[in-house]
């Protein structure tokens, strides 16, 4: 028998969202107090993560149960609402929007861990949350030769399991820089809706090649297919689905990683992260993983859907709704170099450590499997700089002095890769302003300021990142 | 019998470039005018060539004699000069060193011509040029289960000849803005340190399979081979050739086009770029694209040359002379999103049209075959923008209405694209500062200013370009 565990209130639940309250995580009905990892190790709850799995309960983990009555309170409100079927979410996320729910968690928790735990992994909803039953779930899988049927049986036993650590990241993280310039239409989402995580599932590759494509029939038989179009299962009232579409040559190159993928951080996928199934395109814009995955279409054109024909692409800042043409330019697919600091927080106050140093820590990644090879901070708003150090993979060995892990291959540089930098500053209180810049192995840069690639739909954010805080006398 | 031609002086040809003076082009011990063809199309000399085939006498060109006493004289003078092999050049050509050579074209000049005529081509040798008798000449392919010897004979007959048509960009292209501000170590090059051209030669891929290498052989019998070095014929005083090397999936895949070249624009390669064989590695920084090519060796390690290991690396702008580390950073392969205006001039004195606009023209270019999408213009540096109009393809048939070209397949648009925008302005004299900067199909943008990029060896110089002009009162 299992002990009997306490029963926690999602009100108490909410309370614990910092190092001091301890950070408490809920997941499939039982909370986790990740608080201890996070302070116990330098490097975030990565160690913890890597060890132990993610999620898996231990003597070091703490599971809990939450109070049925809130799990209740949160499903039973409106049985006519269509979201009344959304899963429950961690009270530390920050919400851009309830319905569908789009949530992005705090920068300092995000910058703490490689890998970033799913429960506070950004969630970026286009409809409701569909419920799929796994028993009697079909991929289908068309445009081929052998047109496919696919049970998540056939998935996980008739195909190689290959597992990738890659970021996602919504071509609207960092929008709210743009708002700040001029409004833009979109959720104003901060710096965080990005995360980093593991990925497992059958190749999309072996599945089309299992339905007779290949480079070969791609050549003979295609007669000019150029795509792979998604639809998810996910529907508005009109049962119109969510769909997205991507080139065939990234699904069918040998090195581009692209899974229909069933695991997160090695568990089930998580409803809101497309259970049974979705696509992970490494190095590829969010919008084109698509969840909840119902079809998967070789064609000749694009996917026709709205989010890939009118929305998710870049315009000039000169562009605006009165003139704009959706025709004009290309689906967002690779995303450009990024980076962002998620400690200190804009606003911070901060003290200097025994060295006369300010830690400065982020997340930096590119698009396109290109892989970060610098970061830059200053500590003067852009005038002077000094190169951060990158953690390479999940940091492991690294505090036990062990060689790092080897590089990725090349173009294939799917995750993100977090940076510290501990920054001297000269004595007296001052009002600092902290830049980080990444440049990737394309030697492509971010550009400097937020209103020469302003948008109307506010995507692409990726200016040099700038928080303000105060340091204060020693 | 031809007729007999009449015979120019070196000094006489040096007074012919420009639009008004016609724009003399020196090949081959001809002298060919081109002003004409520049002056009857508005796209320049693109249509010439592609009708006509570069550099073919016609009665519309005119080929003329050079003075043989000029030949004599250039090559004569100094017998024990190693440079004294070297070819004649074309002397429209902005000198940025004699010794080894290194030139760049008028801009007006470049931008004029989407194939860029291989007499004014950038030249940039980092030794003297060898002379190379094609009879003799072998290609040695090391690294692999059946090392090669080819003779240009085999490299023609043995293996299908392929066509690109590809931009090569020298690292230290614009150089000379950064030089602007503070002094960094290299060539001062303005913004014509780059060009596009048709290749024609066998597939690298070709040739490694040939050996016995390809994606299957390189996973079992090569332990760890990632790297093809590449050695020229062109050597110092002590016989340290020049070299290079590039990742080995960039040279086996189906989708690099990685060629060994034994032609440019339809012809021989000139001296100057590598006769009788050169690589061109489409999306690649010039550095790597070998002139005079001796030796291809597949490998464990990049090459251990001087430029591979201690040059054509980027770094932080905080770095100096006293604190680099070669190591520290990657040898520049793909290189970042340019664009640069070919005209007007800065410093020009600008009439507005009939339509009371200025127009302005530029190229525009990523590597790693990455297309431009889009290329953003501003007559008041950088406040508003307007988005030029690319010209496809080389723009055959667009005075005509035809359908552009098909763009390229994702992920091999190698050729640069050449822009235009007619930018209306206020009425009355100002001075007006323009600037362009593209953006790719990977929203790569360029960065905003010099100084955050600014790098001690002056290369990866990709910030929005400025010029400053003078408009005149109507």
């Amino acid at each position: 028998m299992e002990p009997a565990l306490p029963v926690f209130s999602q009100a108490e639940v909410s309370k614990h969202g910092s190092l001091e309250a301890g950070v408490w995580v809920t997941f499939r009905g039982g909370v986790y107090d990740i608080g201890e990892f996070v302070a116990m190790h330098p490097g975030g709850t990565r160690s913890c993560w890597r060890r132990e799995g993610p999620w898996s309960p231990s003597g070091r983990l703490c599971e809990l149960e939450m109070d049925p009555e809130d799990q209740a309170r949160q499903r039973a409100v409106e049985p006519s609402d269509p979201y009344s079927g959304d899963p429950q979410r961690h009270p530390v996320l920050r919400v851009n929007s309830a319905k569908p729910f789009n949530a992005e968690p705090p920068p300092s928790l995000l910058g703490d861990s490689y890998i970033t735990p799913s429960a506070i992994f950004f969630k970026r909803n286009h409809l409701p949350v569909p419920r799929v039953d796994p028993a009697s779930y079909r991929l289908r899988v068309e445009g081929l030769p052998r047109p496919l049927s696919l049970s998540l049986a056939d998935l996980k036993g008739r195909f190689p399991k290959h597992t990738v650590t890659a970021t996602l990241q919504c071509a609207g993280n960092r929008r709210s820089e743009m708002n700040a310039v001029k409004q833009v239409k979109g959720l104003n989402w901060g710096i965080a809706a990005i995360g980093n995580a593991t990925w497992s599932g059958a190749l999309l590759r072996d599945v089309l090649r299992e339905g007779g494509w290949g480079p070969e029939a791609a050549a003979v038989a295609g007669g000019g297919a150029r795509h792979v179009q998604f639809e998810g299962l996910d529907a508005d009232a009109s049962g119109t689905t969510y769909g997205a579409s991507i080139p065939l040559n990234k699904a069918l190159s040998e090195e581009g990683d692209v899974l229909l993928a069933y695991q997160m951080n090695g568990e089930d996928l998580p409803a809101d992260h497309g259970y049974p199934l979705r696509v992970v395109v490494p190095g590829t814009v969010g919008a084109r993983n698509v969840k909840w995955l119902g079809k998967v279409i070789v064609s000749r054109e694009e996917s026709a859907s709205h989010w890939q024909q009118n929305d998710y692409k870049g315009f000039s800042p000169g562009t605006d709704w009165d003139t704009v043409d959706f025709k004009s330019a290309p689906a967002i697919q690779e995303l450009p170099v990024q980076s962002a600091i998620t400690q200190p927080a804009d606003g911070a106050v901060l003290e200097r450590d025994a060295d006369g140093e300010v830690t400065v820590r982020g997340y930096a990644w590119s698009g396109g499997g290109r892989e970060v090879v610098r970061v830059d901070v200053s500590l003067d708003g852009g005038k002077t700089w000094q190169v951060a150090r990158l953690r390479e993979g999940d940091g492991e060995g690294e505090e036990q002095g062990e060689a790092p892990p080897p590089p990725p291959p090349p173009g294939r540089a799917w995750a993100w890769k977090l940076w510290e930098v501990g920054a001297p500053l000269p004595p007296g209180e001052q009002q600092v302003e902290i830049v980080c810049k990444a440049v990737d192995n394309s030697y492509n840069m971010q550009p400097d300021s937020v209103a020469p690639i302003w948008n109307l739909r506010g995507v692409l954010s990726n200016a040099w990142h700038r928080v303000r805080v105060t340091v204060r006398e020693d």
